[in-house]
């Protein structure tokens, strides 16, 4: 059992035909630009990260991101609230654990998050590894930035989550297949441009909740979410002249990708993980 | 007494001169969209949206916006005093009722919020037809989506505010005129773009806002809001080839429009409408 | 002992170089375009604006911002908590009095924030006349906006911070410069767009956090800052057609600067001032 590329243009057309409603708690820098590419994606958003509404929210919500990009008490009450909610409703719900390692209260706060089980965390190649020493792993935190580097971190986070992905040059992925092995799935391509532009790290993580709502597994959504950035992002930067440009572009791109552009662009490669136990 | 695309353009031409400062409590997700709309479109904009400074500022602004799209207990603390004292100091302002109805914590905050008497309430058709029923009105919930149905509903708000408007692919308004019946007012054009873009709807809360500081009547200024978002937009729409240039063109066409383009591109019709005893 | 436009293209040869982390505590219309601003010029950014964690962040980051623009309970302790800790591990920090003088309870803010010895103060020229009249200056409030009249106001705030500026069409600079005198500097050229794009100034200020890390004095990294902002802006106009095109042009020339370009065309000069003792 493995991923093609024909999986991802199907679960795009999935996308655009179901337009599942992500339900975000997600930060004061990211909420605007990460609602856009949402909607450019062809899903929808709603924002609710108070504790008196989050909750109700989730479980009725097509998928749900958790983001610890600018956390308070208020919103991480929020986060626990629909955290529960969204595991005991059964909604796929994403947990982007930005900064977790370098700062000490919100690292507690993904720690006891996990006992939620997310559906999938998707991270940077540091996040991934200090969350992995959180979750009870002894592997620790590694300041390497390659994603690579973090695949083993990524497997060990399987013990909390279906699917995990580090991002960066080259995505790796790690997940449960449909026959119930772990896999291993690379994407590349993508642009340098990228990091120039705030907060496209957490619209990939909203747009990871809208392909698990939709996704025949939740491998196949994780990495149709990572290359939908990844090509639409290349063809971006074909049309930008700077990081300004290039965030207008990268939009109207996430819009007009269709599912043949998808499989035919987008650069894909599976390999074999030893799974931890 | 009607309303004519003469009125509309010399509301333009005031905004313009009068450059009215408004006071937003908004969302997190539309708080920098939303303010670039009123720069492009011509006015100015505070955002208070803490419990300390929200009411004094109220006093002084030329209109207020009260958005619930992310309330939390601090903001929802703001928003009743921004209203209150708008209220009292005769400040005209706006309701945006995001997410009532689905949503019981906000719904029960709009319903209080009813109290400090709105001069505008604008939403979508489903949060209008909501809002309706928490005001006391029976005629409950109804999940439309379409802005005509909303008509009883928003002529029942009028109960709570001067002016009500339902926004869609034909925007409907009721109000007031100047002789004191009720009109209804139907604003077309605009462009299917506007929903693919975030904030699109609350910024037109907040150019509301701006419009009833310097329009003749608040019927007059709510139209005149509603047109200048529609003609901008239909503009943008030619000028761009997907959500990002859209958002991008659509600034700039709020910014170029005249008062002569407005008047001439604006799809304008009146109807009547029974009055709720 | 002065600045020449030599020094200032060193400093941004030293920001790309180096690449300073900015920790921001900002306000949610600013921050998703202050940390666009700063990954375009060259820096990078971290959102931290919980009393939890903002303490420990500051003592480790480049530079620190802390903006006034939407506080609350919560994020006022977080700027006492990161303007603290900036102070005694030596870490250049900026106060940005968005607001002040008009509004009660920031003003108190602010005061409160003084003792803390802020490295640069950047405000427009009235939040800067409110800041020194708050510092315990008896000038009081003067409502003007002309930069060059808040040079006094300006002066009198070294008694508190290492450097001061009032933007606007002509910013007015003072601080102390190598020989341990008082120089004034002014830098011309900018844009009219500016004013019409929601938080350039906001951005400004997260900007001089950036320089402040990197140049060899705090006033050459205050005027570095500013003249970036003014050269890449008047770049952007002269590619753009409105306030939405300008914003996106004018990241892009954020960008694009070079140290020759910028040396080349900034609009700079110094005077005299005379201290106050």
């Amino acid at each position: 059992m493995t991923i093609t590329s024909a999986d991802l243009g199907t679960a795009l057309d999935a996308l655009r035909t179901r337009v599942p409603l992500v339900h975000s708690l997600t930060n004061i820098v990211s909420a605007n630009f990460l609602t856009n590419v949402l909607l450019a994606a062809g899903a929808s958003n709603a924002h609710i990260d108070n504790a008196h509404e989050a909750g109700d929210f989730a479980r009725i919500a097509g998928g749900v991101l958790v983001n610890l990009g600018t956390p308070d008490d208020g919103t991480a009450a929020a986060f626990t609230a629909a955290a529960e909610a969204a595991h005991d409703a059964g909604t796929p719900w994403v947990l982007d654990p930005v900064g977790v390692g370098g700062l000490a209260w919100r690292s507690g706060l993904a720690a006891d998050l996990l006992k939620f089980r997310p559906t999938a965390i998707r991270g940077n190649a540091s996040e991934v590894i200090a969350l992995a020493g959180l979750g009870g792993d002894t592997r620790g935190v590694d300041s390497s930035d390659d994603p690579a580097a973090a695949v083993p971190a990524a497997v060990s986070l399987l013990q909390h989550a279906e699917v995990v992905s580090a991002s960066g040059p080259v995505d790796h992925l790690v997940g449960r297949d449909a026959d119930g092995g772990v896999l291993g799935v690379r994407i590349g391509g993508g642009s340098a441009m990228l990091p120039r532009v705030t907060s496209t790290g957490c619209s990939l993580g909203a747009l990871v909740a809208a392909y698990l709502a939709v996704a025949k597994t939740p491998l196949v959504g994780l990495a149709a979410a990572h290359a939908h950035v990844a090509v639409a992002s290349e063809i971006a930067e074909a049309g930008s002249s700077g990081p300004g440009s290039f965030a207008v572009a990268y939009l109207d791109a996430l819009y007009a990708l269709d599912a043949a552009t998808l499989a035919d662009r987008v650069v894909l490669d599976t390999f074999e993980v030893a799974e931890i136990r």
